[in-house]
């Protein structure tokens, strides 16, 4: 393993002990906790570490310090709202196109002004810019004639040896020779789907779905079945099997880990039977797995690609979820379809700008990857949790939400009357920008249900946002 | 018009009328030129003008200075090769496959060491790599979050304003809103026929064609027809009639100026004709103008954009052919179909990679472009000359030859029975890549003939590998 995140810390352990007493109820909100020096006794840990996880959980927005008093329980779980359920897609025809809506909401992003709940990047002022600048100045000045040239049609080899090397992580193995770099991860699914598909064809997704692989679908005249797919676990392997004998389903898509927009994370058996189950069947998997480093548990999760013996996984990932969405550097391992894929990368656009691809690899290189992803992780927890509480006070009691443990895009189910495309164009109005639900399926499904990023700084300005959006809900009732 | 090209300067005046007595063998090898002092009294110029326009003539190979002597013309225009007819392509099938033969030539072409003939990009060495790399500095430093953000969809808008001001040199009249970014021409190229034909859609090509083109075109299963092609004028407005009548042509493919392979720039009626043409069936024309930069003559030769009134035509370049093809940076004004291109972009990449579109937006704008093309078109006259003289006296006499005026592309044209494909496999043993040109077709053509490259600084290394290709060709006979 690669740069191990120092998750065996005794404070990481501590705290995360007493996150799972919060998160439990065992703890309630306003609980008194232990003293620092009492936590210290228990645990045999020195003071400095006794306060290192007491930090830690206040970070978080778990815990509080009231002066003079000590530390005490701020987070209550029941105030968060209710958990979606199994999504069960049917596969009626809908009313509107669901291109239109993503249209107008996402063919401009750059707009100022605007808390863009909307968007599923993380904003500037999370990232490290000043590093990856330094690193950018670097590659330009290291590469062959300063960037300017072609380089391999598969990709940089710096970026896709690190790539390789990182593989170790999620269970990998890969070889740099596996992997073909792009233009981000929706670059790497579009060769995947135009490797392994040809119009009229059928592909199998979750639901809801990433509107961008829908729209791609589609304009490439492929069908789309959209699976049953749970909030926690994802698509279930049966309801594959089922979905394999009544259609002639050619490829599957699915985003293994804190997927979006439900944010389940798939467990390892799942992934390992549905690896097993589509190898038998010959249907190739797309996997994306660009939240994977995103995690909020002790590790990183595994991918299908680990489990993949027979190149039938083609994993497709970017850094656009971690470091620099307008770099536009993504790749993807495609399997046995790798020639396919790296024909389709010249035919489309000869090569990719290299110089990005050389910054990325040496972050990946020298451990300041691992380092902005530990910070990265804590932000977007704490985040994840005081958005949940936020929507728990400000949103109308009857709404259901996802509980995402990786990632940093909520799923939030209104009361069925509630359109939220409607509720997307009466935010704009208040310059505040959601996903409405409707992006995320072909048919007519989640018009009560919209998709909130939290992958921003925690400000006064959000805790506003949040606030007018549930009044803006709650003036539907 | 912008940073004007300094063609009024006397010295070309004079060098030009000088050049064209040679070129038309009023002046012969050998021959003396008048002293400096009399070419100036000549021409009532200064004496230092006198000798910018020898020093000129002398840059490009034409005349040389004997010392003590005087100066005296060097070059032999009975010595170039005769020049290539206009192609009459059969629609046969091919035998060999002609992906087979492209993956084999153009899939690597960054080994080392290699006299690289076959690519059609400037080598490093005639770029301007200092300013590049300051402007992509200056451009990390001034994007928004250090270009880290996504852009726009439809492109970096200073990068967008320079293309839309540049357009008046070539008589066009576009507005930054009327283009979009790219990652190069190939990838603009790309997005055109995807929005405007369907699988099993027919598109009517010059020929021998770009072999980008028919490769892509094939990849989305479009049917190609190859048009007879004057090596000096291009495709006949004729020909294209007579193939709207006995075809259902949904677009055309043509490189208007200076194009690739053959070299051809269409006259500026023909280009009129074409639009007009093509208008009146509505059938839209995707028009390559990658070299129109690299014009050798006294101005920008135009567009057929500039003659489109009614967005029919679909105008691509980029700058991967004066400035840094490792950028990725190209675009295209779609015409009516901007809309599909836009969201083409969209689905298959979100955005383009913004620092590198930004760093050319100020090349374009500071007049760093102007000054740098004035000095690259005289090198690669210089060089065309050169290529032509080395062949003539290198390659065995029956070779026939284009004769472009502009680009850096020379397609020569051997004795029947040799297969260039088989010459550059033998070429390669020896370190020097060629393009077959059987990469240039889909049907059993121009395995007699090949592309050279001259986008590379003249050296005895490169002179050697003429006389080498010579060499390899006489042994065929």
């Amino acid at each position: 393993m690669i740069n191990k995140d120092k998750g065996d810390h005794k404070y990481l352990l501590i705290s995360g002990n007493i996150e799972q007493q919060i998160m439990s109820r065992v703890l309630k909100i306003g609980d008194k906790l232990p003293s620092v020096r009492m936590l210290s006794d228990q645990h045999e840990i020195s003071v400095s570490t006794a306060l290192q996880a007491y930090y830690h959980l206040e970070g978080k927005g778990l815990i509080e310090s009231r002066p003079q008093s000590g530390y005490y329980v701020r987070f209550d779980p029941s105030r968060s709202p209710r958990k979606v359920e199994k999504s069960m897609p049917h596969q009626e025809i809908k009313t509107k196109e669901v291109e239109t809506i993503i249209g107008e909401v996402y063919d401009d992003f750059v707009s100022p002004d605007v808390v863009r709940f909307s968007l599923s990047v993380p904003a500037p002022e999370i990232l490290p810019l000043a590093r990856l600048n330094k690193a950018m100045m670097q590659a330009l000045r290291d590469l062959p004639a300063n960037g300017t040239q072609y380089e391999q049609v598969q990709g940089n080899g710096l970026l896709r040896r690190q790539v390789a090397r990182w593989s170790l992580e999620w269970g990998g193995h890969l070889q740099p020779d596996d992997i073909v770099t792009t233009a981000g991860c929706m670059n790497a699914i579009a060769y995947c789907l135009m490797a392994i598909t040809k119009p009229g064809d059928t592909i199998a997704v979750e639901s809801p779905v990433y509107f961008g692989t829908l729209r791609f679908a589609r304009s490439i005249g492929l069908n789309v079945l959209e699976l049953p797919t749970d909030p926690d676990t994802g698509v279930d392997p049966d309801d594959v099997k089922r979905a394999l004998r009544n259609h002639n389903i050619k490829a599957c898509f699915f985003v293994t880990n804190f997927s979006n927009p439900l944010g389940y994370c798939m467990p390892d058996e799942q992934k390992e039977a549905m690896v097993r189950l589509l190898s038998q069947h010959g249907v190739p998997l797309i996997e994306d797995d660009l939240y994977g480093d995103v995690y909020f548990g002790r590790s990183r999760p595994r991918s299908c690609k680990s489990f993949d013996e027979e190149g039938n996984v083609l994993w497709c990932s970017s850094i656009s979820k971690t470091l620099a969405p307008g770099y536009r550097v993504g790749w993807v391992a495609p399997g046995k379809y790798l020639k396919q894929v790296k024909h389709l990368k010249l035919y489309h656009s000869i090569t990719s700008p290299t110089a990005q691809q050389e910054a990325i690899a040496s972050f990946l290189a020298t451990g300041r990857y691992e380092h902005h992803l530990r910070k990265l992780r804590q932000t977007l927890h704490a985040n994840s949790l005081r958005f949940i509480q936020a929507i728990g006070e400000y949103f109308p009691p009857g709404i259901k939400m996802s509980d995402p443990k990786g990632g940093f895009i909520l799923w939030v189910e209104l009361d069925k009357h509630i359109d939220t495309y409607q509720l997307y164009r009466e935010a704009m109005q208040h310059k505040i920008s959601i996903a409405p639900g409707a992006m995320f399926s072909l048919h007519d499904r989640y018009q009560n249900c919209l998709r909130l990023s939290y992958g921003m700084q925690w400000t006064p300005q959000v805790d506003r946002a949040l606030r007018k959006l549930g009044e803006l809900i709650r003036n539907y009732e």
